[in-house]
């Protein structure tokens, strides 16, 4: 049993309630107990839900009156493209993709997939991101550098008309649902403009043989939307739900370019709409609607995109992002107060993952959490600690980031198997080894 | 002598180069040497430089690879704001300034104003900025607090109708740009809007006197400008520079809503434009046209603007954001290199200061120096180091702030006269004072 004490809790279990002088305890990968200290579990004493406590802590980790919340939830990602960032910046959309990123691409192996997602995990954890949602290819070796370094990801398929294909999508869902209790996998396509009908009517019929939610990129770009109309006489989401791929839900990960049928048609499948604001910003994509997806009961996610094009895996950027574009976007300072925000970046995106046991401290759930420091400068005074969190917080604040009940990184240093420098060492073997 | 050795420098004295293997020795507050290790300077040595040093060092810090670059200057900020943070937010722009911000400003003495400033001053320093440009009443608490946490800051001119006069701004300028080596003091007046034609024309007369740059808040709203237009028939720009504001220079802050014209303008009298991203995309201001200033040659700085707007002072973020912003607007992921960026946040910045001894890192210049941490996930690989400063840092790779030769923030920890903790709670008193 681990013991976090003298601290403030916001659980994030349907309010936002920043409780004084909280208890989280944590049992092998779950959370045991949250509440006031006085009223935390005695050993043995079954009717105050100790039955299994002995008395004895592992760990007592003393809060000194900082926060314990849920770790974030990185609902789309590229971890792998670690190995671009700042390889291709500042360049026009077609060139940077066409004739810097897909060459580079092509000439990966696992091995450097294996690599490059460590490098990438060891940025989620400095940020206090406990989960990702990571679409490339090479799931086997993306999985093992989830599991060596004890972090939890759900792999998202990327299924697309030169890669993949459905029994290969098959065989991954079964094979990577039963893997190991921090991997997961969804259903999931590249985009419509990568995907044939066929191919996406094929997917649809998976999705309703598993009974499973499916996700891909959608409506990134003006000209991906365009040229779907072209295709189809209809946006990407109404071909996509035309051609049967959201029977059982899922979500669309940009959804920039997205029409009042578009939201219509979200809101009835229960898809979830994943921001990328940054990522959309800095390739001139555009802003997503996100109060009128609000305002529609479409529920939103954020995720930080690759680091090819973001650059950084940075949820407190993003955070900041999606409340700032929304106000710019609506001309209404008002527009996507902070609470929503910080729903989307934890509860809302674990859920979008299908993570349910790993969206709020609460007994039972999976002990995913973090600590941030407010004894720093830039989160005082205290009149509002959520709206300190989303518009003044930084990866600078994150001191303790657990998954699955173990410390994985703490006061800057990780625990995550190996040291982050034989990390960084051999990323750039391999970087040099691609530019060769 | 302090020795900076073992790293890499981004000197910024022209170029972007990063050198490797360079040294920085630093005597008092200045640079004493800059350049390959092999070629420092030896005691008594007057044909490399060296008649100055004894052979002795007082410390030598082993940057272990890491990057010393010029610091950060806050080319606009109202600093003691932070008692406003995460006080207001998410509420239309003129609630929040009528009904929330007026109201606590009303009540603030010179004693709270010299606390909110230390607050800020930390957060400075844990982001690595080694200058504040700031503007709020109470210059002489402002100043003080400076002084004694051992930071750097160009107070700036207040002037409207309901506060201060020529003869104080006046006397504010004589006296802050004789008080101490670490303050100056530029001539300023709040905006347009709150001052009249009179008492602008006057602060015209008196920056003649002083053959002296003006310095104001200028389009940051279209309410604003439409308002302007109405009084004066011409935008704000163009109505200062008919009333004499700008012979001697100067510069505006925001400046989100501005003409072809007016452009004009602040190209033919040397303005510097001060972008503050943040707090105009928080406050559904706008989007300043960075690009097409860049594109006419008006040189652009980067404030945070102040903790009730913002609500951080974090310069990576600023940069993040003009660039983002700037790509946004312009529909092209090309504009706004961040090579521009960086330095609008530290060369240009000092330029439009007037630190004209603190915009780089080079021999005789102010030893306004910081270091970040390359060994952290987020700046790995290292494919193109201004990129990853300007795409994927953060305030978490600061690892040393130094202004004027001081080390006043390392490793997490702060060099300032007292413990922050003193200063939090300091502040924190206040606050309930204010409130009540």
């Amino acid at each position: 049993m681990l013991r976090f004490y003298n601290g403030r809790v916001l659980s994030m279990h349907g309010d936002f309630e920043v409780h004084e002088d909280y208890e989280v305890w944590v049992q092998e990968d779950r959370i045991f107990y949250v509440g006031p200290a006085l009223q935390a579990p005695k050993a043995g004493n079954k009717e105050t839900g100790g039955s299994d406590f002995d008395g004895r802590f592992q760990e007592e980790i003393d809060l000194k009156g900082n926060l314990l919340m849920p770790g974030f939830k990185n609902a789309h990602t590229h971890s792998p493209m670690t190995f671009l960032r700042s390889y291709a910046d500042d360049l026009p959309l077609q060139e940077w993709l066409y004739h810097r990123v897909f060459p580079m691409e092509d000439k990966l192996d696992p091995e450097m997939i294996y690599w490059f997602t460590k490098l990438a995990i060891l940025e989620y954890l400095s940020g206090g991101i406990t989960a990702s949602f990571d679409m490339y290819a090479e799931p086997e070796a993306n999985a093992a550098a989830n599991v060596e370094m004890g972090f939890r990801t759900v792999l998202c398929g990327t299924l697309n008309d030169f890669k993949d294909s459905i029994p290969t999508l098959e065989h991954f869902y079964q094979k990577y649902n039963h893997y190991h209790p921090r991997i997961r996998y969804q259903l999931g396509c590249h985009a419509e403009y990568t995907t044939s009908e066929g191919l996406l009517r094929e997917l649809g019929a998976l999705a309703a043989q598993y009974h499973a939610p499916v996700y891909t990129h959608v409506s990134e770009t003006k000209t991906e939307v365009e040229q779907c109309r072209k295709r189809y006489g209809k946006s990407p989401i109404e071909a996509l739900a035309d051609f049967g791929l959201w029977e059982y839900g899922g979500g669309g990960f940009h959804c920039v370019h997205i029409s009042d049928a578009d939201m219509d048609i979200m809101r009835e499948k229960g898809l979830y709409a994943v921001t990328n604001p940054a990522s959309n910003a800095k390739l001139a994509s555009g802003i997503a609607p996100i109060t009128a997806m609000q305002d529609r009961g479409i529920p939103i996610a954020i995720g930080t995109d690759g680091p090819a094009s973001n650059n950084c895996l940075d949820m407190f950027r993003e955070m900041f992002l999606v409340t700032a574009l929304a106000k710019l976007r609506e001309e209404d300072a008002a527009a996507c107060p902070a609470e929503k925000v910080l729903s989307m970046a934890t509860v809302e995106g674990a859920k979008a993952m299908g993570l349910l046991d790993c969206d709020c401290i609460a007994v039972g759930k999976q002990a995913d959490l973090i600590v941030l420091d407010l004894h720093q400068p830039n989160m005082q005074p205290e009149h509002n600690i959520v709206k300190n969190l989303v518009y003044s917080g930084s990866k600078q604040n994150v001191s303790l980031t657990m998954v699955a009940g173990k410390i994985l990184y703490r006061e800057g240093r990780f625990s995550v198997g190996e040291a982050p420098e034989h990390i960084y060492e051999t990323v750039k073997i391999m970087c040099k080894r691609l530019e060769a």
